[in-house]
């Protein structure tokens, strides 16, 4: 089975949405990203916790098969982050992140770890992600994601990981702000420039653009009747991705297959956003995700 | 031929976005819906104009063959609509609307256009639109569209002439805000329980929606890399919409023409936003249109 590595945020959230609210619920970019791409491939996390994380939230993610060997845990209090989702829910707004042991994270890679072929820099200093990057021996494929935080504190850092990652996986509004254009093409355009071979822009219910060999996929997500939580949404999305690219990996980045893995990213997505947190990601089926894509297949196609 | 008739605004526009300036130009609904129909079938306009409407812009809409019969020119001056567009274009905001001849727009249909199978109800008081309904005798196909204001102001006069058309083409906004309901997939459910057989939401840049005989089309817009000027893009759509329909017509709404009508409506919007007011529209070549069709089909198809 492939190995794929993600080094990201694993926190307890608190959500109020249109649907409700829930408090202190698992939550981190690596943690959806984990439980999406374990569908495909053996997951090994890089992160920390403090000592209040729960033992069935490590439970959770190792009957998913995932790795958490890199998983430290340390005095003090596990990342939180509270925010709320009005309206249509396209933008979370943040009330309070207590980054916690996350101030201070200082990733050490295990052994084990360093020779994995894929790897996912979810959304952290990019000074942080170039460190991971640098301790792995044997890349064949990586993909990183960014915020705007970042974008504006660290730009230089920014553009320095992003000429050694092979796909971009970033929201629309960042990508427009990154690529310092209003307009969506014209900004991929350029942040494919700067070295990633592939963009890969996440657009929530407008689903996604590609772009890679210089040419553009473009699908809207599956319809999604009642939407209770986006959050992690992005991060599945990331985790369909990566994880279906590295389970049919051939050696080299193809348009063909990055299209694929954008579907499967997006599939996942949206069965994410139809609980708070991971609570239907992990309880997901293969044969429920088999189902959605059928009908997302009818959803989009023009011929038939 | 087929024929299709259309009551809207005709006016001119006063237009800001961050690609320039446009004073006193050609726009109005009817007549993007005009000349984006002509592609496919004979259009006949009922509106109104003032004294200062321009020789020029007569001659415009009867080179494509549009009939100017039931246009009226009264005394005053032309409908009149500053606005202006700010960051990613996707919404207008109104400096100024000068209704002018249109404030007392009584619409009164020449015999020759009372049966006229094909109509579009473009955004104008629900009233008039129930009005131009009832003048028409035969009927085969009846699209309209609103707007934020008659929704709020005329509710029931809207959902009454909803009772009586067969596709509703709506702005996304405008959806949620009729359908009442955030989520624009149960927007979208709940306006075609109250009499259309289609309903067609439309996006922006993201596309569309489709939903007929219980089900969803859904695609993305052409992606332009340059939108000079957004206005009239819904129109356009429209246009293509019903202008494909009418020309294909074989007695009945399938949801597999439906679908080929929105990809027709997208085509021709993308390029109304590739220049001010109808610049571009009025010089396209049907050539053009089918070389982005193809370059579209790139772009939404999964398999190749």
């Amino acid at each position: 089975m492939s190995e794929i590595l993600v080094v990201g945020s694993v926190a307890y959230d608190t959500i109020t949405t249109p649907e409700g609210k829930a408090e202190h619920i698992l939550g981190g970019s690596a943690n959806y990203f984990s439980v999406a791409a374990s569908f495909y491939s053996s997951v090994k996390v890089v992160g920390v916790v403090g000592e209040d994380y729960r033992e069935e939230d490590i439970e959770l993610l190792k009957s998913r098969n995932v790795c958490l060997e890199g998983l430290q845990k340390v005095p003090g209090k596990t990342f939180h982050w509270e925010g709320f989702y009005e309206g249509d829910m396209n933008e979370a707004q943040t009330v309070e992140t207590q980054l916690n042991v996350f101030e201070n994270f200082k990733p050490i890679l295990p052994q084990s770890y360093k020779k994995v072929p894929f790897v996912f820099l979810a959304n952290i200093d990019p000074d942080i992600q170039m460190d991971v990057y640098n301790q792995m021996t044997s890349v064949s494929l990586a993909g990183l994601d960014t915020m705007n935080f970042w974008i504006d504190s660290k730009r230089e850092s920014l553009k320095k990981i992003l000429q050694k990652v092979d796909v971009l996986l970033i929201n629309e509004g960042e990508a427009r702000k990154l690529g310092e254009s209003h307009n969506t093409i014209q900004a991929i355009e350029r942040l494919g420039s700067w070295g990633p071979k592939a963009v890969v822009v996440k657009r929530g219910e407008y689903g996604f653009v590609l772009y890679s060999d210089e040419q553009f996929f473009i699908l809207p997500a599956f319809p999604v009747k009642e939407v209770i939580d986006p959050t992690g949404a992005g991060d599945t999305f990331a985790g369909g991705f990566l994880g279906y690219l590295s389970k049919t990996w051939e050696g080299s980045l193809e348009h063909s297959k990055l299209k694929q893995a954008c579907v499967q990213g997006c599939l996942l997505a949206s069965f994410t956003v139809e609980g708070f947190g991971l609570t239907r990601l992990k309880n997901l089926s293969w044969a429920e995700v088999e189902a959605r894509h059928a009908e997302y297949l009818k959803v989009i196609s023009y011929y038939n």
